[in-house]
């Protein structure tokens, strides 16, 4: 996996004994993102489809617009080259320029004013307004649910190496995985698969599923749902807020997938049950 | 654990079949911090040690000194009351009110500012530079570390019920759990448990163990770095730059803590092993 992973000496300790080996660890540096040369963040991830993680962020933090239907990210985003691996700078066009110079502006603002206006109890509510709806229709049966952890598994080429990295998977309605992306980060991961999606100007996602390693947290819901992807899969737990969100936005939210079962939190009408167990087959006439 | 979990309806399906059931999920809710009556950050948390979470944040951001050791912390930080719960106000006396009004006004710049100082590669040395040493003389046996992970999920209450919480516990040199803190955020938990012990005036923890129940980052080191504990265990891998700072700053960082085996990333020498497995012991004159 290139970058993603880093060889280290270890000393492997069992039971009494120890021994010095070599392993490998997932690589975490930090990424500056610039939008037309100033600081718009600085976030820790795994090296790797950077451009595709600076546009998934972009996307989630609504500097690309609230409307993803808009298939041509690419007359709209330029990434400047730089000398350095760890600083990504971003040229936007359009509605995208002005909203940047409005973000870079407001967050000026967010930190040094005291009348904080989507903060606290407000900001939930803040938040939660102007999530778009998702309107995907697509719908999956409940056995290709539960397939998807082991799909998303067989193509996680790093984690099998480190055990420190999140997977975020995007599959088709057949189960076919599309899009795959491995970071130290959670929310990096999601960022890599949408953004690769993005690039490739096929948003809005209203016909894949999107699977995640880890937790869902509300942020991955916010992704999620701002890519138009109308269901979630989760291997672990989410959170009430990522429950809430969900519920919000008409997302149907997954979580537990392991084996042949898992929760639905939100959005159950896409997730289509098979037949109950026959067990009262043989006493019918036929 | 009051406000850290919420009763949710869920769908659980199962093979052919499906049923709903009453569970519960990790909380999760946006708290803003504000120092002096400015935003200074707003973070996703699970309620609860928030004061706690404050304080352990402060510390780990420098506002409250690089030396954790000025053991007088309740006369430089006070809580101001408010009405909503999702809003701490902070109010620092001497240095670190000092240091407050620089950060806010330091967060103006950088995000202002496109000549930023502390990014891309030159930030990771940066990150680097002023870190302490940690100079902790504790040791501990190997069986004692393996039993960590046994000893923080029996007092892991609420990730029991909800699967979705991170857990941070400090242990003492004996193995007793000293502290323990849950959050939807793993950075929280830390910041929860080492916010727990400077609001007591514990600090440095110099004879504590520090263990967590995910992935170890960069800024999990960091956190425990500050706050001047030798010993960092997880329950599973670290980032490439968590063991760079870690030999860095002179901790023993451990990672895979499971059943009776560890890795040992930093720091092996506070690490004492068992005696070999005598198999050659039978050929000894007695």
């Amino acid at each position: 996996m290139g970058s993603s992973v880093r060889p280290i000496d270890v000393v492997r300790v069992s039971g009494g004994g120890s021994a010095s080996r070599q392993d490998v660890a997932a690589a975490e540096e930090p990424l500056e993102v610039r939008l037309h040369g100033r600081t718009f963040v600085v976030t820790m991830r795994t090296p790797g489809a950077d451009q595709e993680l600076v546009a998934g962020l972009l996307l989630s933090e609504r500097i690309l617009g609230s409307d993803p239907a808009t298939g041509r990210i690419n007359s709209l985003i330029r990434f400047v080259p730089g000398s350095d691996p760890n600083v990504i700078d971003v040229t936007l066009a359009g509605d995208a320029a002005r909203r940047a110079e409005h973000a870079l502006g407001e967050r000026r603002l967010v930190t040094a004013n005291s009348a904080c206006g989507v903060c606290g109890r407000q900001s939930i509510d803040d938040l939660m307004v102007g999530v778009p709806r998702v309107t995907g229709a697509l719908s999956m049966p409940a056995a290709l649910i539960a397939s998807l952890p082991e799909r998303l598994r067989a193509a996680q080429a790093a984690f099998d190496e480190t055990g420190g990295l999140h997977a975020a998977g995007l599959f088709d309605a057949a189960g076919t995985l599309v899009a795959v992306a491995e970071d130290v980060g959670r929310h990096n991961a999601v960022d890599k698969v949408i953004g690769s999606q993005l690039l490739a100007e096929r948003l809005p996602l209203g016909d894949r599923v999107l699977m995640v390693s880890g937790r869902t947290s509300f942020e991955i819901v916010q992704k999620t749902v701002v890519a138009g992807i109308p269901i979630l899969a989760a291997v672990s737990a989410p959170s009430s807020l990522a429950i809430d969100l969900a519920r919000e936005a008409g997302l149907t939210l997954l979580g537990f997938v392991r084996g042949d079962t898992f929760n639905i939190y939100a959005g159950p009408e896409r997730i289509i049950l098979g037949p109950e167990t026959p067990t009262k087959a043989y006493n019918q006439p036929r």
